[in-house]
């Protein structure tokens, strides 16, 4: 079974919009056992979308075309459809209602413009759009299968995974797929690879493995597919659960969590605070944990202590630590955490202090060098971490793996 | 003069890499008046490949290929290029010194693998990699030119700014192209393309411009393409010195600048310092700094006042002025700014105070409503901001703002 993508706009064409859409797509029906051949970005010609369509048939199973779906007169992909397949526009009671919908809720009146996008070819089947006013359209002929999207990146995705997706499983019985997505830090993926061997060689055939490195974290995604949903969902479950007793450490979250999401929740779980003292990180951490909505409950405040003058005022970092040992050092960094603890009276805390770079390495503290301490109701840990040479990513890594160290200890 | 745009590689049909190339390319083309006609991605197949590059011939003066050119034999396109040009591949000296450059840079030696890379077809004019061990390559037949390149961004985006599109405009006579990039900052884009309308609107013909908006910015492209370089280079100037004089306030930084590496260059100019006490930004304003290098020479730290008891401890604000007008208010905000100032001894401090959302909104206080200060060796300046619904953006467009305020006292 072989698919194309035709995405259709001028936009892509000149830069003003990278195409996401494409790769999307393609991992989406990779996963679902249908090989994508060939994607063909062309603009909103008459004459060009009816020879690429032309093309794209002689070559492929099925032709997924995105794009040019708009209410404005340069959005052609809808007419050139009804030329293609030799028929002609019909109203759609449906997508009128949609339309009408979107329009109400929005506190407007539809125009005559939107109101013509409530018509489909003749010969398709409409596919609902829950996000926006163009419906998509399925059609059929000779075994091929064509399915126009609109090229609105979320309600694409949404009429694909809702819709399109399923009956591709459906009709040409591929049966169910199940996704799963397990979030790791504080691993490198070469060495999760190695660790994970012996389970990802035991894994059944029908759950595949990609591995999703991200700055500071790698994902793990699993796929099962199978005709029976609760059979495959199980089986990812069991798999899910090996994994976690063989990587506990590692694993702080599934699928959409973030780590300041998931160290918020236990917070508030816990009816715990927390503050911050940071250095190398400079305001990072404080920014992470407050970009969650409802972070006011946990979050109390932060000292970012950029210069020593202030990691003694503030902080109570003794003169004497830092000069006999130097800001980025153990002793530094507990007495930020301890002093932070004491000043804002929170629960726990979170301190950092280390060389982003570019500049300020040494031969025995370089470039990376970075010291985190939490310190908790009970005791104050401190771990020492050499991550890279980008200071952006430094910045990045340290403050992940700060908010990690917190969650061990709210575990 | 019409291209078309080849990528090929199984990662961009997987969904594992989105192609951001062909949106690069075809801007870039686009800017030296080469219209790009249709993009395809196909796989590393050789039957694809020839078939692709005979198709896109019949269509296009220029086809341009991204990818395939590793070193790992799954990457095909140099031998089935020498298969469409009917030639074999030639041992090149300059580009085996380029990869043995390269190599020794990296502390290893070359690979047999590796030494393979400096070969290309007879036929072809090779093009100097200067980020990469895989050289680029010029066709020329029948009128049609074909330029097939490296699938890694930078490598590929440096050879086309530095050697494939000068002799595009060289070759084709096109001229020379200037690019100026204005960047705006406090102004939505409607309200700016109506401020400067007229000055648009009188732009010489040789000069275009775009609008390229950003969450909390606007930036402004100028293009001039002309025959004498000295001569569209003054052209710009002049048009960029026209346009301060009509915005001084919202023009921030030119190109690759940053509001905060314009901040951050005043500041170490002027030999002046700045602290922050932050409340809705989180410590943004801070992580934002202090992600510049080099910043600790001014930037001392901050106090991430996220609760009202640390904004009372921590900084002096009065308990009436919580009371009586909340912590999102002009009151409260100056005691902020002017209470960090003092306690770190800063020359300049920044304080903020809104409501980022989801929740917490009121119909007197909706959310969005942002109060920002700024304060000075001379003099405490307050504004008030009512951005969007959205917390993410509405943090960040806070610590633009404020930032641009402070820029606007150091001017």
């Amino acid at each position: 079974m072989i698919a194309e993508i035709i995405t259709i706009g001028d936009e892509l064409l000149i830069g003003q919009v990278i195409d996401t859409n494409s790769a999307w797509i393609g991992e989406n029906m990779n996963l679902i056992g249908i090989k994508v051949h060939q994607i063909t970005s062309i603009s909103d010609d008459r004459e060009h979308i009816l020879k690429t369509l032309e093309e794209a048939e002689t070559r492929a199973d099925i032709i997924l075309i995105t794009g040019g779906l708009g209410p404005t007169k340069d959005d052609i992909t809808k007419t050139t459809l009804c030329e293609y397949f030799d028929t002609n526009l019909v109203f759609n009671q449906d997508a009128y209602k949609n339309i009408e919908a979107i329009f109400l809720q929005r506190g407007y009146t539809v125009t005559e413009l939107n109101r013509r996008q409530a018509e489909v070819p003749a010969n398709c089947t409409p596919i609902m759009n829950l996000n926006g006013t163009a419906p998509g359209m399925w059609f059929e002929r000779n075994n091929k299968i064509f399915v126009s999207m609109p090229g609105v990146p979320f309600e694409m995705k949404t009429m694909m995974s809702e819709q399109i997706l399923p009956k591709f499983t459906a009709k040409l019985n591929l049966g169910f797929i199940i996704h799963k997505t397990i979030l790791t830090q504080g691993v490198g993926e070469s060495f999760l690879a190695k660790t994970i061997e012996d389970w990802e060689d035991s894994l059944p055939k029908s759950i595949k493995l990609a591995y999703l490195p991200q700055p500071g974290m790698v994902r793990l995604r699993l796929t099962a597919i199978g005709n029976n949903k609760a059979e495959i969902l199980n089986l990812i479950e069991e798999q899910d659960q090996k994994l976690r007793q063989l990587i506990p450490d590692y694993i702080f979250g599934y699928d959409n969590e973030t780590m300041e999401s998931v160290v918020g929740n236990l917070l508030k779980k816990h009816k715990m605070t927390v503050s911050t003292a940071e250095s190398c990180t400079g305001g990072r951490i404080a920014h992470l944990i407050t970009s969650v909505p409802g972070s006011s409950e946990y979050f109390i405040g932060s000292v970012v202590a950029y210069s020593n003058r202030i990691k003694e005022a503030e902080l109570g970092v003794k003169a004497e630590s830092l000069e006999k040992y130097g800001a980025v050092s153990e002793a530094v960094v507990r007495e930020m955490a301890e002093g932070i603890r004491r000043k804002f009276g929170t629960d726990f805390s979170i301190s950092t202090s280390g060389i982003a770079g570019p500049d300020g390495g040494s031969d025995e503290k370089p470039v990376g060098t970075t010291w985190i301490t939490v310190a908790t109701p009970e005791k104050t840990i401190t771990q020492k971490f050499l991550f890279g040479e980008h200071r952006g990513r430094n910045i990045h890594k340290a403050a992940l793996a700060a908010l990690n160290m917190l969650r061990m200890e709210l575990l």
